[in-house]
């Protein structure tokens, strides 16, 4: 079987892509609808957001049986191959933060009827960046674009550093005021789940470089300026 | 190719099994050492666990080398292929349960030089049950048991639970005393990351079930009786 020349074969390979871009997508909004619904004190938007998960877990179920089929019946080399086992992985990373985005939404709900601590600014600013490096890590994905993957390497410092500040921050209310505790927690969960959110774009933007220059970057203590 | 006549093959798929095996049992040891450290306020076995990291990482890249190798040269078919798939997933949360356990044992170094809230008595617990599922969630994989499987995504409710029970707690320790906040939320963050840790085990156990049924129990409201 001439595997390059074989139509069919590219369009199930374009197919993949366009599916793993499709539950990126998703994702991306299910973090931005959550972050929304917390500052907007939107309750049926946080229940939206909750339920749309359903729809991530499909197109992940549909992913790995995509990418099971292309191994069965074209039985890909080298480079196809890495890249179909990567989808398959990626699509655990993108699950879990389309869970990270439910919980969010949970906590949403139930600070939705309690007086706000003070407006929420770095919040939204560290969603705004967790949901890019997501973008950027499925596009350096698809584009087997080693740069970007490192550029979102990079920012995941940024998050950590607001996650700290907002981290101290609400800790110093907390002490001030002990009736701030129980809202200063469910703020402090959320930054959590943003964090996290970002080390899943992290780890995807990883596998993306070891997918493209099988050289793991993992766990180094200093990023390098190119891979 | 007679691929269940051939004996090479047999060897490297064992050789898969046995390496996810003692993947699992270094994390195993590594949430176990952590817990410890914790308990002891031994800072050098804290320090040991956060070293042993690289052993995991290692054998994470090794892992996935043997998958894609398997995949390319040996071309394995329907349940094999499966099997193989799943391991290229299950390696991910391993590696991640390996993060939990450093992250449990930074802060245990944070904890070691802090008067104690109170003894340890749910969060040695909670490892061990984690632990445990961890463990069981790894025998199913490699014996293709789902009812074992379905045992461990049992158990996940109970380290809710624990964990539910050790957050209420911590909070009425910072409500009746701020000068406690800083080191409740050291332990309230090592009840979440062994949460996590059990949250891990069971998106392997659900992987397993899905392996062998093709059935997904993934977010389904309540978990059937039999799979």
């Amino acid at each position: 079987m001439a595997i390059h020349t074989d139509r069919k074969y590219e369009e199930e390979l374009s197919d993949l892509r366009r599916h793993i871009l499709e539950m990126g997508g998703l994702v991306e909004k299910q973090i931005a609808w959550a972050v929304q619904a917390l500052t907007a004190r939107d309750r049926a938007l946080a229940e939206a957001t909750i339920r749309k998960d359903h729809a991530v877990n499909r197109l992940d179920v549909e992913i790995d049986d995509l990418c099971i089929r292309l191994l069965a019946l074209r039985q890909p080399a080298a480079r196809d191959l890495r890249f179909i086992t990567t989808a398959l992985k990626i699509t655990t990373d993108l699950e879990r933060i389309g869970d990270m985005a439910v919980n969010i939404s949970e906590r949403a709900l139930e600070l939705a009827d309690a007086p706000s601590l003070k407006p929420y600014i770095d919040v939204p600013r560290m969603a705004e960046i967790a949901a890019r490096m997501l973008r950027e890590s499925l596009d350096a994905f698809v584009r087997e674009d080693t740069a970007l993957a490192l550029d979102v390497c990079r920012s995941d410092d940024e998050v950590d550093n607001l996650n700290e500040q907002i981290f101290r921050e609400l800790l110093s209310f907390m002490i001030e005021d002990p009736q701030t505790i129980t809202r200063a927690m469910g703020v402090l969960f959320i930054s959590k789940y943003l964090e996290r959110i970002a080390d899943h774009a992290t780890n995807i933007a990883e596998m993306v470089i070891f997918m493209v220059k099988g050289k793991s970057i993992r766990h180094v203590e200093e990023l390098p300026p190119t891979v």
